[in-house]
């Protein structure tokens, strides 16, 4: 397995979620943040507006998104241009090295509603920023809106099967696989 | 129009939007709630576990999705028995008479992030309890999930559109037509 090289801010990442552990999130400081990570406090602003914010990578996600979706085949049909980002958080996101990270990072979400609450509205950004890359790409708007929260499924039940065991299964495939099932699922409607 | 009379945890809500317009959500206490519904900061935490829950009708949403997809029709398709969810809402929540008040709240929840992420995540519940609900009558997971996301988006359409003008349009009706939409761009794919 590579060697994961993280930057400043996946080095602040692990060090909340090091901290969050230990002491619990109420009682994590954004100082403690920084100092875990050997930088200061205003590096920590520089990449995220408040501690919650640590765990969701700044508008990363959606730039994934966006650009995925606009670097799709011509003739990529709604769901397809969606299957590019889900390949895409494969490669960039989801990698082998980041899994466990990932896993506990997923842990430390669901035992704190605050975090569950950033975390909802990250989602509904991400959507919205799918659908809206879609209806660039010329598709009518119902047709984007549905595309995108049928693409947020295929990634939130491939997210938990990826996290939830080392099978060595590859994001991108897993995704693709659920992408498919929901597709079966929707065309019984 | 029928004349609307809120009972406390409504009047608590009424209160609240109207201190949140005249002086902020951030400058508004619980207790400033409390007194101007004529009520007292006890009352409002038998009712809402927080400030920002105060436009949440606290978990009663859940009750109604549950009960209408367990009350659908024996025979009833996945879609269908989501149907039956817009239906009652459009009965018992989003009723002409309080049109003005959901516009109102909708405006407030949109200048506020901590609204915005307590709504996203009421949003993920509800979806998870119409998957829940439609998983008990029967239907696979894939399916189940499936047709609470369309039934999330028709929702939220037809949300859009009935808080948007006062067209005096039924929101069960907007709703029926949307998930109409939404059934037929997913049917392409």
């Amino acid at each position: 397995m590579a060697r994961w090289q993280p930057n400043a801010s996946e080095r602040l990442a692990v060090a909340a979620l090091d901290l969050f552990a230990e002491r619990g999130y109420e009682n994590t400081t954004v100082i403690d943040i920084a100092r875990r990570a050997g930088l200061t406090k205003s590096t920590f602003f520089r990449h995220f507006q408040d501690k919650r914010e640590v765990l969701f990578g700044g508008d990363m996600m959606t730039g994934l998104v966006v650009e995925a979706i606009a670097a799709a085949p011509a003739n990529a049909t709604p769901l397809e241009a969606v299957a590019c980002v889900l390949d895409a958080a494969g490669r960039d996101v989801f990698t082998p090295a980041r899994r466990e990270f990932v896993a506990r990072r997923r842990a430390v979400i669901a035992a704190n509603p605050e975090l569950q609450e950033r975390e909802a509205l990250k989602g509904l950004g991400l959507t919205a920023s799918m659908t809206g890359a879609l209806k660039r790409r010329g598709f009518p708007d119902v047709t984007s809106s549905v595309a995108a929260e049928l693409g947020a499924l295929a990634s939130k039940i491939a997210y938990e099967r990826w996290s939830d065991t080392d099978s060595g299964d590859d994001f991108g495939e897993l995704a693709r696989r659920a992408l498919g099932e929901v597709q079966a699922a929707s065309a019984v409607f």
